[in-house]
């Protein structure tokens, strides 16, 4: 319900790349509550019905619509914009897929692959993995993000100093994110909602779900952000945390590497024990395990490792 | 106490590097427990009377001794060496330093600096910092690791294969550590002990601290380990994360500079925040933040994120 917003901006409202001579949708006040109805990343070509076919067919000139744009008054230049997440309402609906090019083992998962979810939207209780395994669900949006000073159309995919597609987890109910303007209104767009997903979002894909979400937008004149920072109001790893993790690493001298070092020996793992395909357990690390740098000043080796949460399957 | 290990291995019996001609100084069976006595990274030329006179001084022939090695009867190549971390008798002494030329802004901070630490060694409650904070304590060891395959003498300060001076601060009290064999009996030794740490060791050092550790070695034959892998028991950020976090981030091509850009945001943050110099900002960066990547798949940007816990400022 978007009845306590003062406006809301309508999913079919949606713009695919940033480019700051899209016409805003809406001006608003600092301190404003904003409701954004959104599409998944997918714009509604993959639904519970698809079938991984459907991944093969998808139109990358329709992946990522954002919701918006929203101009807020006296927003300029070298001011930032704070985004309060207030709330969200998910669909229950879901889907990871491995998409040919996109994630960090690429090389390793040549073919599509999918996997469709289906969660209860309001209790949130973990939601089953058709391979096997609950995965906790924390919903957030991927992307939130203002429109580049430079002008033309910039590709979504990329996150940028403006923000757009950054796919921090962590940017759940209760953070603040400060996006640092470079044009005049902001140009705020949002979109690119996940149930659940890890660091690293490691496949390319988190449980992208249909996802409206409430938030509060502010302005801190002069604030010369190089680029985003947010706040989180507590804990972020709760809903994984409780039974450990079972961690791999990655040692070497370049971090990307590392990472996927660390995450192929757990797809590894977790398709060894639990007698899972790879690419099944590929995708189940992407929605729900973390990659975190351990060491990076042992010279020459550097330590990138991924945490699977036990939680999930045992 | 060690009165309970089925061995104790005195801190007079450390080495400097790696060398699987260093004769053991005991013979173990799997399953037995031992006790590590462990000297600081400093090998005690840091003391709670040091100034920053002392770390221009620094021999670095003698850092980082590890206490070993230890023979694991029936360890092969190929096996992995199990290491159960029982249990840690910190000191309450440690230093921070930066050391010139060591650690991830080595470039914007050239000078040294030291702080000294003193804490509760038996109620480990959060450690004072000089400039200001208090820190969650939990100690591990730096440290572990067997020996290499190949010849000679082979430096400390580099993770391998083998572990070694891996820095990964959730190694702590219930952790299982799986280490692959490279010569016959693995030849463990441990040491680089630590009374706290955040993922990263931003500025190179840790709060450094004397601690004594008890272990559990087995052994897993034909395990077959490409890198290091460990289970934890738990969650392994509740000492750090009950009132969330302060969060920069890096976005860009390359995730070491990434981690680069995200500390200097959060030093610079914190200095300015908390009126604290900004060397002693990084030092205690490196004590209790984190390095996180939240996304390596949004072509050609990554998210590398500095986490600064606000439960040691606020």
């Amino acid at each position: 319900m978007s009845g306590s917003a003062d406006h809301t901006i309508r999913r079919e409202h949606h713009h695919f790349g940033w480019d700051h001579s899209i016409p805003p949708v809406a001006t608003v006040a600092p301190g404003s509550s904003l409701f954004f109805e959104c599409l998944d990343s997918s714009a509604g070509q993959l639904t519970p019905d698809s079938t991984v076919e459907d991944v093969a067919k998808l139109d990358f000139d329709r992946i990522n619509p954002v919701t918006g744009p929203v101009y807020i008054d006296g927003a300029e230049p070298g001011d930032a914009i704070k985004v309060t997440i207030d709330r969200f309402e998910p669909s229950g609906f879901g889907w990871t897929g491995n998409i040919p090019g996109f994630g960090l083992l690429a090389d390793q998962f040549e073919d599509p692959a999918l996997q469709i979810w289906s969660y209860d939207p309001v209790a949130l209780t973990p939601a089953a993995y058709g391979p096997g395994g609950r995965v906790p669900l924390k919903p957030f949006a991927g992307t939130m993000g203002v429109a580049p000073a430079e002008p033309g159309l910039h590709s979504v995919v990329p996150p940028r100093r403006i923000g757009g597609n950054m796919d921090i987890r962590d940017l759940a109910a209760g953070s603040e994110l400060y996006l640092p303007v470079e044009v005049a209104g902001g140009l705020f767009s949002l979109g690119d909602t996940h149930a659940a997903q890890g660091d690293g979002e490691v496949c390319g894909t988190a449980i992208e779900s249909p996802v409206n979400v409430a938030v509060t937008v502010d302005l801190v004149k002069g604030a010369n952000l190089r680029m985003p920072r947010f706040t989180t109001p507590g804990p972020v790893t709760r809903h994984l945390d409780a039974k450990g993790y079972e961690v791999t690493t990655g040692i070497g001298e370049d971090l990307y590497q590392g990472a996927r070092d660390a995450l192929s020996q757990m797809v590894d793992l977790i398709a060894g024990r639990y007698n899972m395909a790879p690419v099944d357990a590929y995708m189940l690390c992407s929605v729900c395990g973390d990659l975190r740098i351990n060491e990076i000043v042992d010279i020459p080796n550097w330590i990138v490792s991924f945490y699977f949460p036990r939680v999930v399957l045992e």
